[in-house]
Parts: structure tokens; sequence; C-alpha cells
């Protein structure tokens, strides 16, 4: 499809738009909207801000008013069709008169698609797959969800040149810079759930609370703490751990069998090669409405994550530094001989103070769920 | 000191100049040159391509001829005052007539050292150190060599994001993409000396040659073949290795004590901490005229190197895989609490192909030589 110039920059502006909403929409989407009139004139911006809030067509077009009228409107993802805590999106731009609709990506959820269609049906027409790539990312997280029925899982790491968290001794502070701390700290504040081991919480006693220097939810009315998930099977957690504290909500997995005295929100799950059943913790997630987890480690946990093909992005924090010993900061994730090597793909390369930072994703359509 | 742009500028020039001898000049550094007249106009410009040819200061009068006099001339490193192979370059210039040069680096070795004051002594106005960093980086390896005695060492290793080089079962090939194996080659060409130790010679099998799609040299009247060294105390070397072949000129690093049988070329070293003397080895490399080491590893070899403080640049080729198990990329480095991590400083971080290069230098003035 040839898409016309003015399509693709106001659809880019809307993924702009639809960002703006990124870590604080769980368990919605984000999306972004932009309000032509009919001249072409732009005389709406709007994105989904919280879940419960306003859908991003509906600002819009409210803040278009009758200027919608004849226009046209870029939305990130297909208007929806259900009503939820709000009404319809696609009976919005109808009532609103809009004359054209341009879509970038398609509602995969079945409870809300069907806008593109009512709409159509309704003489409106209806352009899909503008900018369909960059608004895939923006909401890959929610995308995950929907498709593989599981939260999008970031797996994040810090280490030295040579892939090294600690020194022989277990000594970890610190490999990376302040600078890249305060990234950590920004990404894990845009996260629904924030999850460590067990090993890491015994040998660190983390925190897992996120301290952005500028709270990612300033814009927003609704206070957002990221859960705290200890993966723990033998429920060996301190009762005095740090992960522990009212700072934020923790849930402590363990096993179903496990007998524990622990004070603490558990989960109980089936056990699993060694740990615990890592997709029925994920799916046990996302049915509380997580949409994206953080997995902080340690190389236990991650390895398990990425033998099992559960790890969509990978962060890592690399100091220009050599260790040469002391602990990997992945261990075994399934793999024997160079074939069966985990391949991704470099999405970011940024220098983060001294050290820099790498983001790698799996391709989404590799076969890679075992 | 402040520095009238147009002398950062020519500099800037006679550093460029100086880049295009990188890795045919050895044993004599990367000088370039740049020759204006009395008015300001350029010219001349040289540089030194091979140790025997023209000095860079040399080949710029020339072509200025007669125009240079009353001119500056522009020199990346202080103008020897020794007869070598060719005249003084200090003489040179005064026989030109310049009645400036401007130098950025100025020359550590004794014996050609005495440059600028036979300049100053007669009449010419000698100013140092215009752009000195760029003009030391470019000469970095031969600085090395005559500040420590020894030659300047690059270990470059190639190994997924976390760090490893080779997969459980000991397989390794490719994680890096065709791209970086090229770049690899690049580097190679560029150096004296590509150096492995005995466990990758018997692991892998190395051709270790420089195979640049561009060859390096290809701008020089003289054919540069690297130096092939294998560290193998114990004379392990298959006599049908690879490395052993007439591809290139190879020496086999054995201990003194070692009876072999072997046909090569042995350089018998003294033991140290359960391998060869490195530094002895080096000091041997210098003697024959060996500016600089392209160190391939494999881990213990080059965690030998860094633990040692002989790594001065390391090149790391990191591939978007994950392997969780099999070799780390460096070995034992003499570091047991975080407190001792071996410090650098990235210089540059750049993608190739689908993988990333990062090189980092250990930072000159850190007494880390232990």
């Amino acid at each position: 499809m040839e898409i016309p110039a003015q399509h693709a920059a106001h659809m880019a502006r809307a993924v702009e738009l639809a960002r703006l909403g990124h870590g604080t929409t769980s368990p919605n989407p984000v999306v972004g909207c932009v309000v032509l009139d009919a001249g072409g004139q732009v005389v709406g911006e709007g994105f989904h801000a919280y879940a419960g809030g306003p859908h991003a067509e509906v600002v819009a077009l409210a803040q278009a008013g009758e200027r919608a009228r004849g226009g046209t409107a870029y939305v990130t993802l297909e208007p929806c069709d259900h009503t939820g805590r709000t009404a319809p999106c696609s009976l919005a731009l109808l009532d609103a008169g809009v004359a054209r609709v341009v879509v970038a990506v398609s509602d995969p959820n079945p409870q809300a698609a069907g806008g593109a269609e009512r709409l159509r049906a309704h003489g409106v027409e209806v352009l899909s797959g503008v900018l369909a790539e960059e608004a895939e990312r923006v909401n890959e997280e929610w995308l995950t969800l929907v498709r593989l029925g599981r939260p999008h899982v970031t797996w994040k790491f810090a280490a030295t040149l040579d892939g090294r968290s600690a020194a022989e001794d277990g000594t970890s502070k610190w490999i990376t810079s302040p600078e890249a701390r305060a990234d950590v700290h920004r990404l894990r504040a845009a996260a629904d759930v924030i999850m460590a081991g067990i090993g890491t919480v015994l040998a660190d006693d983390p925190h897992l609370t996120a301290r952005p220097e500028r709270p990612h939810a300033e814009r927003t009315s609704v206070e957002r703490v990221p859960l705290r998930v200890v993966v723990d099977s033998e429920a060996r957690t301190p009762q005095t751990a740090r992960v522990l504290d009212d700072a934020a909500p923790t849930l402590v997995a363990v096993a179903a069998d496990t007998g524990t005295e622990l004070k603490a929100d558990l989960l109980r799950l089936p056990r699993h090669d060694g740990g615990l059943d890592l997709r029925a913790l994920l799916r046990e997630l996302a049915a509380r409405g997580v949409v994206s987890v953080f997995l902080e480690g340690g190389p236990t946990l991650a390895g398990a994550f990425v033998a099992q093909g559960l790890v969509d992005r990978v962060v890592a924090y690399l100091a220009p530094a050599l260790l040469g010993s002391g602990p990997a900061a992945l261990g075994a994730a399934g793999v024997c001989t160079i074939s069966e090597l985990h391949r991704l793909t470099f999405d970011d390369i940024s220098p983060v103070g001294p050290d820099v930072r790498l983001v790698a994703r799996f391709t989404p359509d590799s076969d890679r769920e075992k």
C-alpha cells in the first residue's frame, strides 16, 4: 500500500502521543489520536492516560468539537467497539461525524475488535496499517498480553564487559554508574511488576521499588506503584527482607506444596523443572491485570525465563570494566550447542553515563516458546 | 595555552594524514605533516608510510619546495633530531627555511628527541602541545612502546551479550556476524603481531592471518604480513596446525625448560605463574620491532594479560544473542573482590552489522602494571 506522506506524519504524531501513556495504562493499551478538520488542519490530539480514564479518541474529539465533522481521525490502535468502563470509541467517532479513520494496528483483542467494521458499515472510510510497525512497538507490552496471553517480560541485567554481575566473593556494588542505575529506576517505574528471584533477595536484599528522579506518573491523576514479585519456591524470603516493607505491595510466589509461616501475600504455584512453573506465574499475573514485567534476575531465574522463551526484551547495562571471574549475569538457559543459541536483534545502543545500554528483542515471529 | 583556531584545524589535518600510516610504519611512529607558505596557504602535505621510507616532514617539504620558506610546518610528533635510515627532520625543516613549527606531541624517545630545541636554537618559532590528545591517540601503539618499553596490546573478543564465547559443548561458529569478522580482519591487518594461546589453537585451529577485504597496505610499497605468535608453554602446537602454514611467519613461545620436537620458530621464555613470563614475551617482541599486538585469546591467556596490566585496549564484538552457559570470554584476571575491578573507559560504541563493537581503553595514567 502506498501511504501518502501526510498520513505517515500525522500517525507518527499519534504514536508520539500514545507513548505518553506508556507505563500508566495497564491493563489497557496505549493509544494516541490526532483529529483533522475537513480542511486538513489539526484540531484535536489525545492519548489514553490510565485505565478507566477517557480513551485517546474521546480526548481528541472533545478538543476538536464540531470541527471534527467531515474530518479525519488518526488512531494508533483500531478504535474499540465494546463498552467497558467507557463507551465504544467507534460510536464516538460516528457521533463526531468524521469522514475518515486512519488506523495503524488492528485490535487483536476479540472483545474489543470490530470498530473498523462498524465504522465502514456507517460509511466512514477506514484505512489500516499506516505506520503499523512503530505503533506495534509503542504498544508491544499490551500486544504481547493479548496475543500470547501472558505479560510482556523485560529482563534487565547490569554486568561488566565480560558479562559478570559480581566479583568472585559476591560483591557487586557498584559495577555500573549512578546514571545507569537512574535509568533502571525509570524503566522500573514504567512496569507493572518488578520481579526477582530468591537468590537475589538473599544476596542483595533489594528494595525492588521504582525511585525515578522525575516520577513517570506525574502526568496522570492515578498513583501507580509497581507490584513486587519474588520467585521463591521454598519460601525462603526472610520476614525482614526489604522487599516485604510497606513501600509497595509484594507477592511471594511459592511452590504449592511448601509449608511456610511467612507473613506475606503468597501466590502458590505448581513446580516445574526444579523451580516454579513460570508460565503459571505469568498467567496469574495477567489475571491480575499485569501487562509488563521487569525481571531483574538473578542468573538462575533469568536463565529459566530465557530457556522457556518467556523473555521478550533484554536491557543490558554494561560497564567498561573487566572481572574475569565471579557469577555470570545469565545462568543455564537451555543451550547445549551453538545452533541452539538464543538470537535477538539490537533495538537500541546508547551510552548511559560511562556505561552502555544495549536493548535487544527476540523477533516476535520466531517460534521460540518451548 | 590558547590555541588559535587555524592551528587546531591544520593540526587536525596532520593527524588525519598520520592515520594513513597506521599499521604500516612499525617500528616507527605514525606522523603527519602540513606545510603552509608565509601567506598561510597549504603548500605541502605528507605522512610517514613505512619504516625506511621518507618521514612526513620530508614528503610535505618536497611538495612545498621553495614555497615553504618563511612558512609554518604542522607536525603531529616532534621532528626527529637523529640520523636513522633517513636524515634528521629538524635539519630538513631548517634547510627549507620554515619560520615556525607547530608540534602536537613531544618525542618521548630520547634517541630522537631534541628536534624542537635545535629548531629554536636556529631561530625557528616552535609551538608545542597543539591537539596533543588526538595526536597521542593516533600514535598510541608507538607511544606505548617508547614509554613502557613493550608493544601496545589490544585484546579482542567476540561473545554473546552475556559474555560467552562458545556454547557448553565448545562450539562457537558463528556467534558474531560476517560484518564483525570482516572488521576483525581489518584490525588484524593493522597489527604487527596476531597472538593466541595454545587453548585456542587446539580448540579452533585458527589461521591467525589478516584477510581484509581491502588490503590495508595497498597504499604502501612494502608488503606487510603480521607475525603470528602462539603462547604455548608446553609446546603442544600440532605440527599440522594451520598457524604453522606458510601464509605468514609464526613464532611459538614455549617454556625455556620444555623439550620439544616441534619444527617451528621457537621463542624460549621463563615460566611465570603457571604460564609463560608475558613481560619477557613482550620485551622479546619489542626487540624484534613489534609495536602492536592483537591478542585474540582465549580466556586463560587474556585473563593473564589483563591480570598483569598488559592490555591497553579492549575490542569487544557482542552479538545480540544469549548462551547462559559455556566458556566465558575472559578467564581469571586477578580480581577477588569488586574493589579490584579492572576499570576502563569506552572509546567507541558502534554497530557492526547486527552486532555491536565496543572499544574500551585502560586510562594510561592509572597505576595498573602489577
